[in-house]
């Protein structure tokens, strides 16, 4: 567990080492990370990163938990498309978080799924919720989950087909956000 | 460009390098792969696997091939549906394709098309010709490529979200590829 810095200036420092590291992470993966460039990013040394995290397994479970902890998509189970085209809108603003999800799977989760502690449990009820009332589909809610998720996905920094970047024309990401939007609408529909 | 072998012998070194190579690559990616391990489990030596193969970029892109032209889906415009359950299913039996594209996509290809030659034109042009027909739905064919893909990769080895795997019992397989099918049919409907 990492140690809560209980000074300002010790907080800051701790926010310069898990920004400085979300990034050599989302670059390098875990193995590749190196600490040295982090402290060298964070203008901060070895001590003080080890007296917050740990080492490097404890920065970089407290980076994963700060990134997912400040992800902005709301979940809607009664508008799984606006929630997908949030998702898509997320990987552009932030292509680091589909990546530290996508080190984690190659290289600590082969299988199942990539993250405990995900609060899925709430997201499947509440869809299941919207199967009762008829709204959605019939299927297994945790599928239908995984579907919609791998859907907002398709272009995503982790696609192994085509991922999409910020710096591509208005225009495509536009064309995305409507095919992808009715396509979950056509998906999720009883 | 690997130099193609010339004896019998030479061809089942080189067959055993790309197979020792594939489960490496797979498991450790580029960065992280040893080729003191590939020549172990290949039983030959750095010689050999440098006359055939130039080095480590080399080899690893002579396994990307290797393992793309031994991929078994046959790609039908007219059923795009059952194409999508062949991916789900290759993914089962060969999880090694997908994280090998993941690898690439995390280090060494951040955006766009994980790998070029991936011979996507041909694809596109089926989809497009299944619109002309009214067939398909309207929309930019490569967008419906990629998001079709993107729906039978939803539970791939490569999968931010969850990854199936050969282990899980054969309903829950089942059901994916029901939903899968039943989905990609809704999504590209006219």
């Amino acid at each position: 567990m990492p140690v809560l810095p209980t000074t300002l200036k010790g907080a800051a420092t701790s926010r310069r080492i898990l920004d400085a590291a979300a990034v050599e992470f989302a670059e390098r993966g875990i193995a590749g990370a190196r600490i040295d460039r982090i402290i060298a990013a964070a203008q901060t040394n070895k001590a003080q990163l080890y007296g917050y995290f740990g080492g490097k397994d404890g920065l970089f479970d407290a980076v994963i938990a700060d990134c997912l902890g400040r992800s902005s998509v709301p979940f809607d189970a009664s508008d799984l498309p606006g929630w997908a085209v949030g998702l898509y809108d997320e990987n552009l603003r932030s292509p680091a978080i589909a990546r530290l999800l996508a080190w984690i799977r190659l290289e600590r989760r082969p299988g199942g799924l990539v993250l405990d502690g995900l609060g899925l449990e709430p997201k499947i009820a509440a869809i299941a919720a919207e199967q009762a009332a008829g709204r959605v589909r019939a299927a297994d809610p945790a599928d239908i989950l995984a579907l919609v998720a791998g859907m907002a996905a398709a272009w995503s920094p982790a696609s192994t087909a085509y991922a999409a970047t910020a710096d591509e024309p208005d225009a495509a990401h536009e064309r995305r956000r409507v095919l992808l939007r009715e396509t979950v609408a056509r998906a999720v529909a009883p």
